[in-house]
């Protein structure tokens, strides 16, 4: 399940709620691409965002909407417990997965997130996936501390955050951390702009932004990599470059995708929680702009 | 009010809930020292971590137990709606003041963070300290935007994570601040390391960590260096300068005064929220050890 690719869809919403009605639509929309598993409720979900309650209907309506494709749910949250009643609520929910990202106020210790995972697993039915995100979490998981986590149960996938550009770098970092983990743990990309490396490189899973929005476009670029054609799923890849580049030049992909969202009239305007903002202005306008040149639809 | 020591307790937890009769002995304890305001939920007070209906709990029981003593209520919040809410509470709670960091998952840019001070000063009665700590929020202000936030109605200081070691730097940077910022708003320094140097350079306010545990260790500091001692402020901070080198060892000061208020029995072992823990073994020993030689009780 924890293979091929993964999307992770957007959870619109407004400051009077969820749009759940959108979140199905985007739900559906994967399922008729195809794609392998659905990410519900990931960082282009907004899991941090939203209450228990909400988690847990959203995580509902990922389920009923998916048909038979897996469904994974993120259930980070800063509170053990918090994670733990979580973890309930997605099994409750009927999600085939979790995924757990050990989300810090204050900065964690190896030993402290350790001991998350350690009490979240004791009680689990279904595969957790761990989530290495420091870019939100601002932890820095050690390959050594990857390797005692998924000797843990039910560990089964590591979303790591992105591989190095050159391609040699990337198979020896996969294969580095491939050496402390046991074979049945999978290993997952992340950072979509390095996808194709990381799949050429021998990572099995893309946990994918753009797959949630545009599922078409993800699936080419894995299935080639899948196939063994390094070749086109490299040029897949940098076809969408001034994609990438924008996610960088906007410090992260969700401001990038929920406009791209609302210009494509996936989600109302606005769909992101507040404080945060979409793209606005020039940047909004030269993305409107790229999606037509790319032919993202 | 927001000028002279503020002192930040801790709220002691653990995983069945809050221990509200030892949170009520810590605020007591700040009331006879003689504190002149009281920083109930702020980063030592583990707000991050609890659920909106416990953090309006603390916020009541800080009033109820100060006395006259003014309590400033820490409302900060992944979400502008989620701490509109907190504010309504602190307030209904009859707190003197609110302390608002940027808290975020995703990294927030300037805009957002005006967005979220101007959304949030907009309904307020009361004042507003504005709490700058990179370290957990992840957000680093310019001084132009304090400038601009600021100028907001109900601003009336900003708490700024430490000076400058050298004495007329740190002079040179309050005062580069103090140019930017209307003369009602008070600039407080926090970093309890930097709190003499920062009170001797011009800052009208130490938001202090260790003023929450053992406040007539900081009440002396603050005295000194308000009487314009600069030189006895110094001499007593630099006689605390194991217990500073232990907060950078461990990777801040939280953990550090859990076991601190642990080892002199004033909460119940453990205090802290899973995943976080207090100082352990050695580490623990060398605290109380140095607590008996620095005399804090």
């Amino acid at each position: 399940m924890l293979s091929g690719l993964s999307a992770f869809p957007l959870t619109p919403m407004n400051e009077n709620g969820l749009d759940e009605a959108a979140f199905a639509r985007l739900i559906k929309r994967l399922v008729t691409a195809g794609v392998d598993s659905i990410g519900a409720l990931g960082s282009t979900g907004n899991y941090a965002y939203l209450s228990r309650e909400e988690r847990g209907r959203i995580a509902g309506l990922a389920v009923e909407n998916a048909g038979d494709t897996p469904v994974i749910v993120g259930i980070g949250a800063l509170r053990t417990r918090e994670v733990q009643g979580l973890a309930e609520d997605a099994q409750k929910a009927g999600a085939n997965g979790v995924l757990l990202a050990p989300v810090s106020y204050q900065r964690l210790s190896a030993d402290e997130v350790f001991g998350l995972y350690e009490a979240v697993t004791r009680d689990l039915s279904v595969p957790l996936c761990v989530y290495d995100n420091p870019g939100t979490t601002h932890f820095e998981f050690t390959d050594e501390l990857h390797g005692r986590i998924a000797e843990l149960p039910k560990v089964k996938s590591i979303k790591i955050p992105g591989v190095p550009a050159e391609p040699e770098a990337a198979r020896a970092r996969v294969e580095r951390l491939r050496a402390l983990i046991p074979s049945h743990v999978s290993i997952g990309v992340s950072g979509d702009a390095m996808a194709a490396t990381g799949l050429n490189a021998g990572c099995e899973a893309w946990y994918s932004v753009i797959g949630g929005l545009f599922p078409e476009a993800a699936l080419a670029i894995t299935r080639a990599a899948q196939a063994g054609d390094v070749g086109q799923a490299t040029r897949l890849s940098a076809r969408l470059q001034p994609l990438w580049d924008l996610f960088t030049q906007q410090g992260g992909s969700l401001r990038v995708v929920a406009a791209a969202a609302e210009l494509k009239g996936l989600v109302e305007t606005p769909c992101l929680p507040l404080p945060l903002k979409a793209l606005e202005g020039d940047a909004r306008q030269q993305l409107s702009a790229l999606l037509d040149e790319l032919e993202l639809a």
